[in-house]
């Protein structure tokens, strides 16, 4: 897509970005649990958080700040407790944890966004989390970025960050990533935390528009489970420390740097799909020949989130039918007699009937991809045609195995 | 809400009903499949069909014939397979199907509706079929219920039938019907077959409405996986026989009734989801203060329907932050701050805020009614009020538990 080059450094690979991460013994494991990002000059901020009438109060401060203002000099996030449905006081603590922050960093606390993530009505154990700021802030570093991705982690086995380079204007220009997820994942956002840096020099309103574009083809594309969560955070910071020409438009410069970002935020949402709690493999579906691309990215959502699809890949079973109910029912209209239905290089369905396959032989290709786990190939592909349309989309989930419900059954007991 | 008692029989309960089944073997398993009601005289029928875009050949079927025809005198139904994505062959096997049972009846085609479930893509074996047609018509009688009730399940652990009685202008009128389950059951019908037979006299147009609504409230209330089906079938017959004055508007006995047929529906809805694929206990959401009744269900829809909740229950977790999440995300509008969730007896959240309460005494209440499942003491009732408006609503789901996961990873090698 783009001509971008994987880079090394994450959420600090951009110029002028610090991280640190450390345990604050707000998680009862006494893993690392608070992580903090830092723009060493003001950067602009864009935002996507949750839909959901339950929020956190995160949410509701950084919509907040984002309204007033639109540079920013942090991010504070803690893992442990998501600080939602704990009302006044739990917004109270939100402000108190800008203020602290911000003091540390000799900033106004208005210049700080906040993210948290955990257990729901449980609030932050704030003397904990105040107690750790010193630290955190003395260890902000270009060497943070494995700290910080870690210590924004929930049930996530794996630190999930990336970053890109290109070159705009005759200058390198980079965007870095961290996510985390790993249930409660579903278009609109999910329990997933996103913080993206960028050293190009952009305007705020085009910056958000690129942010809104990207998060429609990556994270909202995305489903685990179904659930959409009261935290859902995806925060992109600019600081032009690259000292590229200001981009106000989607000209070359401005397309190069949103396919870039679109790339970014791509990784880091099919690497929280990944991971999804339990999952053994990634679940690609690609649908086309919809009426238009909200359609297909409708229909892929519906397969890539169904239980009965999800169970089918865990048992390894090549269970087209599944896949043909699932984009039946998904709201989307079509003629069944042009459904056509392929598994990786199987086709198993075309003109809405089944053809003769080897099922023994689709059975072990997705045998090899969950053993290709946490490699590059365990992606599961699922292409559907719905017919003659030029819409196209892609949606990323993973399957529904036992361990799914072994962790969702005493996360909190 | 009706003085209606409970009688025995099930779908033949009514008067001039007669039912079979057996196993033509149609399962690899050996067990029933194949059933057949039967009216002894001309019955009005109604239908609620699946909304999906992959249709069985027999939803097509039964649209057609209900369009241009009222008056119907059997119901075929065959286990094993969907007739699904089976094309132009399929329906032809639905055609024949209607064919063949029709004339060892002596009755014309179109006066037979059919319903399958099984595997999607899978043709009926025919031959099968045909072959034990005659067996199946000698053996129809009033005795016939729990062999129907039986040949119609699929993974089913239970049959499930009801009937009901009530007094309509001095004369006693009968609702009895069937229902099978259990997986991909969900809103908007999802693979569940019920059939209903009623002796009452009543206008078709009127008992159209009548299952309309009862459907509403009961099958499309109650959700297990997410997953709606290709063959979604609710059929209801009414053949006058208890002789009492015909019903053509909603007046006291219409609405007696409606009352007596929508608590059918609800007892078999219910027997559906308490018997979802590894569920250990029946789920209830109760919804109140919504601005209408539309979205007070859509609330109870989206808690009941979450894997989150479902998974905290079967780890007998009363983990109330996940049913405000699941609110939160219905697509309805509410304050937060005016949130109040109960579970059981414990009032865990008020004005969008937790409370503290006995978490091993609610987890032990959990337990309780795990341990009382297939009793009458399995429900589970979690109560949701979003503030101040009237509406009311109320869905029906099952837990998330290890066995959803066996069943459904490995259904079709």
């Amino acid at each position: 897509m783009t001509d971008s080059q994987v880079i090394p450094g994450g959420i600090t690979a951009a110029k002028g970005f610090q991280a640190a991460g450390l345990a604050a013994g707000l998680k009862p494991s006494g893993a690392k649990d608070l992580a903090l990002i830092y723009s060493e000059t003001e950067a602009i901020a864009a935002g996507v958080f949750t839909t959901s009438q339950v929020r956190a109060a995160c949410v509701d401060y950084c919509r907040q700040i984002l309204q007033s203002k639109n540079s920013i000099r942090a991010i504070l996030c803690n893992a442990g407790q998501a600080n939602a449905a704990t009302g006044a006081a739990g917004l109270q603590d939100a402000l108190d944890s800008a203020t602290a922050v911000a003091q540390q960093l000799g900033i106004p606390p208005e210049s700080v966004l906040l993210a948290s993530t955990g257990v729901i009505g449980k609030r932050i154990p704030m003397a904990k989390l105040t107690a750790a700021l010193p630290e955190l802030v003395a260890s902000l570093s270009k060497e943070g970025n494995e700290n910080a991705s870690r210590a924004i982690m929930t049930t996530d086995l794996v630190p999930k960050t990336i970053a890109l380079e290109t070159i705009i204007g005759d200058r390198p220009v980079r965007i870095g990533g961290i996510a985390k997820g790993s249930g409660m994942i579903h278009p609109n956002m999910a329990t997933m935390l996103s913080f993206i840096t960028c050293d190009a020099m952009v305007s705020t309103h085009l910056w958000q528009e690129m942010l809104s574009r990207a998060a429609q083809k990556s994270f909202n594309q995305i489903t685990v489970d179904g659930d959409t969560s009261t935290n859902d955070t995806l925060i992109a910071l600019a600081n032009g420390q690259s000292r590229t020409p200001t981009i106000t438009e989607l000209n070359k410069e401005g397309q190069k740097l949103e396919a870039m970002l679109t790339e970014v935020c791509q990784y880091l949402a099919k690497a929280i799909a990944r991971d999804g709690e339990g999952a053994t493999c990634l679940i690609e579906v690609q649908v086309s020949g919809a009426s238009d691309e909200a359609s297909a990215r409708q229909v892929a959502r519906t397969i890539a989130g169904s239980a009965l699809v999800k169970a089918a890949i865990f048992g390894r079973d090549p269970n087209w039918g599944r896949i043909a109910a699932a984009a039946g029912r998904a709201g989307v209209s079509f003629h069944q007699e042009d459904l056509r239905i392929q598994l990786g290089d199987f086709l198993l369905m075309d003109n809405g009937q089944p053809l003769p396959f080897d099922a023994q032989a689709a059975s072990n290709y997705l045998k090899a991809k969950a053993e290709g786990a946490y490699l590059q190939d365990d992606t599961v592909v699922i292409s559907v045609c719905l017919g003659n349309g030029s819409g196209v989309g892609t949606a990323w989930g993973c399957d529904l195995s036992y361990d799914y419900v072994k962790i969702n059954a005493d996360y909190t007991t």
